[in-house]
């Protein structure tokens, strides 16, 4: 099959994205719409009919991710284009959503412009990417992929109570077991980049070759309550001072390692946190990131030194692991086509890692995967600010719809 | 008049200070007590029936400050004993009560001794020195000295919304503004340390010759909210990186300026506090104590260069002050008699600060005032371990006496 010379609709691509944003708009313009709340289950009735306007078959599955295909002329595989519906709370109008209608607008255009494609073309919306009502983020695809158990998950209960369960059946959109994706020929994810570089770097495409490995601790520092007032210098227990010998020394070890390395205080509790009292207790995270799993180890026996590093204050430090993953590679293949697609486009471009997790990080266990990232302004994402320009938009839909037209000829 | 040597019943001491104990004793041998609770008018009406009992008569003001006189046989402005009764949540059994128990010990061994005093000796119990249920603390005295406002203090509430006013009324103890301590010829307030010096120092009695000066400021830096797996570290504004650079600035610059200083960061609040977050405000006191003014005025001088330093990583720095106060200097004609008082009973003694608030440093405005401390084990108080010996009570007790013995001796 030769390979055809496509564009996408960019107005429509713009006016569709409009659109979606309006299930759970916020009136700062961002998008409050959290996994099996009321606003999904709009956006999702809203995307089944669109799909089905243009001939696609739904199905749903027991996690309650959608899958729309475009049948193939060969009982093949599909190619997958998709990502998640779901937002965080005055999250943005491009997270997640990007990738569900980039996923319509190839298809769209593949229809069209009267092309037969000879496997089947499906558009996913997995659920509950983001966690943010249930936790843990990425779950459905977690569990599609056997990272998660699917009894666990269910139990799972959002702030007032409710369980996944009793949301997903709620919603209407508790589907079948039988509809899970099992294999495809590829899962191509278009997703902003949710951070600065791209746009420093004046590029417009990341083709995303991996998602980050990481690790994740707690750190507890107990020194001892006093006086403010009464509690001579060279007396003190200080838990925050001590904190504060320790940060030193995590900034002066971290700092050096790798400049690609990024670590991240990000959650931190002082006790008492009474002014005129001495703190006795500080507990705060520390997690670290990158693609080298050398590197990550070399922070994990950094991290697992500090008790016995002596932080000073008479205080004593304790660290807890909650959790670590290894970095994921996409598939090379598929890197490499994105790459062509992006050259043959006209389009800058560049190799780059994801910092955060995707599901096309658990997908890319079971089917060959690559992530492509287009840029966010001010690397703002998870805030009512994300931006990303129409016209960047449009670029990284031509880029996935030429990779697909690639992935339809290749025999 | 001669003077005479008498010593106090201890063991009476002991038995009365285990009874107010027994006023919101704790599960763990401490006390819970809050101002016009139900403890605090339980024990107040114990207050008042032991000081009828022995023939005082108990005057309410309109703060609900209790004022027991045992009348002298000159009209003379009369020798004031005590200090609160109130206490904090799971507080000690000995921070206020004990100066309040002295004053009834030394009525009590007076009277039994057919001691006829020259001048009136009465017995106070402030209202809300915690400040633990409605702040500010020492509400009352600072009432009484001009410090606050009445009708402000009225109107402070509590956790559940119930104002001072509605609890004062619910007391029964809300009484008559024309008996306020109007003027008196001495105040002595015994208090526990609430810090190690004299345990450390192996001392039994401590001259205090002032409160100290201090100053309290809140801090404020904001840097800005990013991804923590997105954003190179030299592309974050981390206001928590921030933070830290700024409290080594603060350490370095307070830690070298006098050894005397104290100075803690005890409230802190990271935000948004989410471990996948670089943290983009960081908010916490820094408070500064000591009794030389132009130290405290160094510290000022100081917090207040902060904004202007350069706290790098992007970020910005704010200062507020939220309040401070000069040292106040008790009477130093009473210093010495307590002095003497402790020389001649044998006991250790030395001079020192108060580095914690006291309803005497308001009282010292309009009344020679002087207050006198002993021992808390491990420094504690504010809390259930909260621990001063029988035999160290005593001694604080006899000690007073002593001093009240020579004021009462004197032309």
């Amino acid at each position: 099959m030769q390979k055809q010379k496509l564009v996408i609709n960019g107005e429509r691509l713009q006016q569709e994205l409009e659109r979606f944003a309006n299930f759970g708009r916020t009136e700062n313009n961002g998008v409050t719409r959290l996994s099996l709340s009321e606003e999904d289950r709009r956006v999702r009735d809203y995307f089944k009919a669109c799909c089905e306007e243009i001939g696609l078959s739904v199905k749903v599955d027991d996690m309650g991710c959608m899958y729309a295909t475009l049948g193939g002329s060969e009982d093949k595989p599909p190619i997958l284009i998709g990502s998640h519906l779901d937002t965080v709370k005055k999250g943005g109008r491009f997270d997640g959503v990007l990738g569900v209608v980039t996923g319509l607008e190839v298809v769209r255009t593949i229809i069209e412009n009267n092309i037969k494609p000879r496997i089947p073309i499906t558009i996913v919306n997995f659920t509950n990417e983001e966690g943010a009502r249930f936790e843990p983020s990425m779950m459905a695809s977690g569990v599609l992929s056997g990272k998660f158990d699917k009894s666990a998950m269910l139990k799972k209960a959002d702030s007032e109570g409710i369980t996944f369960e009793e949301a997903l059946k709620a919603s209407g959109y508790e589907g079948e077991v039988e509809n899970r994706l099992k294999e495809a020929s590829a899962f191509l994810e278009l997703h902003i980049e949710q951070g600065p570089i791209l746009e420093k770097e004046a590029l417009t495409i990341g083709v995303v070759e991996c998602v980050v490995g990481m690790a994740c601790y707690e750190i507890e520092v107990t020194g001892e309550s006093d006086h403010a007032g009464t509690t001579p210098m060279k007396m003190r227990k200080d838990a925050l001072f001590a904190t504060n010998n320790l940060i030193n020394e995590i900034r002066n070890h971290l700092g050096t390692l790798d400049e690609e390395l990024v670590f991240t205080i990000g959650r931190m509790n002082v006790y008492p946190s009474i002014h005129t009292v001495i703190p006795n207790k500080v507990v705060f995270t520390l997690e670290a990131r990158h693609k080298d799993m050398e590197i990550v180890s070399a922070v994990k026996d950094f991290v697992q030194s500090l008790p016995h590093l002596g932080v000073g204050e008479g205080c004593e430090v304790k660290t807890t692991k909650l959790w670590d993953r290894d970095t994921v590679w996409f598939e090379p293949k598929i890197c490499d086509m994105l790459e062509q697609s992006a050259e043959s486009l006209g389009f800058s471009h560049k190799r780059m890692v994801s910092g955060a997790g995707h599901d096309a990080q658990f997908i890319a266990s079971y089917v060959p995967t690559a992530m492509l990232f287009v840029p966010s302004i001010n690397g703002k994402s998870h805030c009512e600010e994300e931006l990303t320009t129409w016209e960047d938009c449009e670029k990284g839909v031509n880029v996935i719809l030429d990779t697909v037209i690639t992935l339809l000829s290749k025999s």
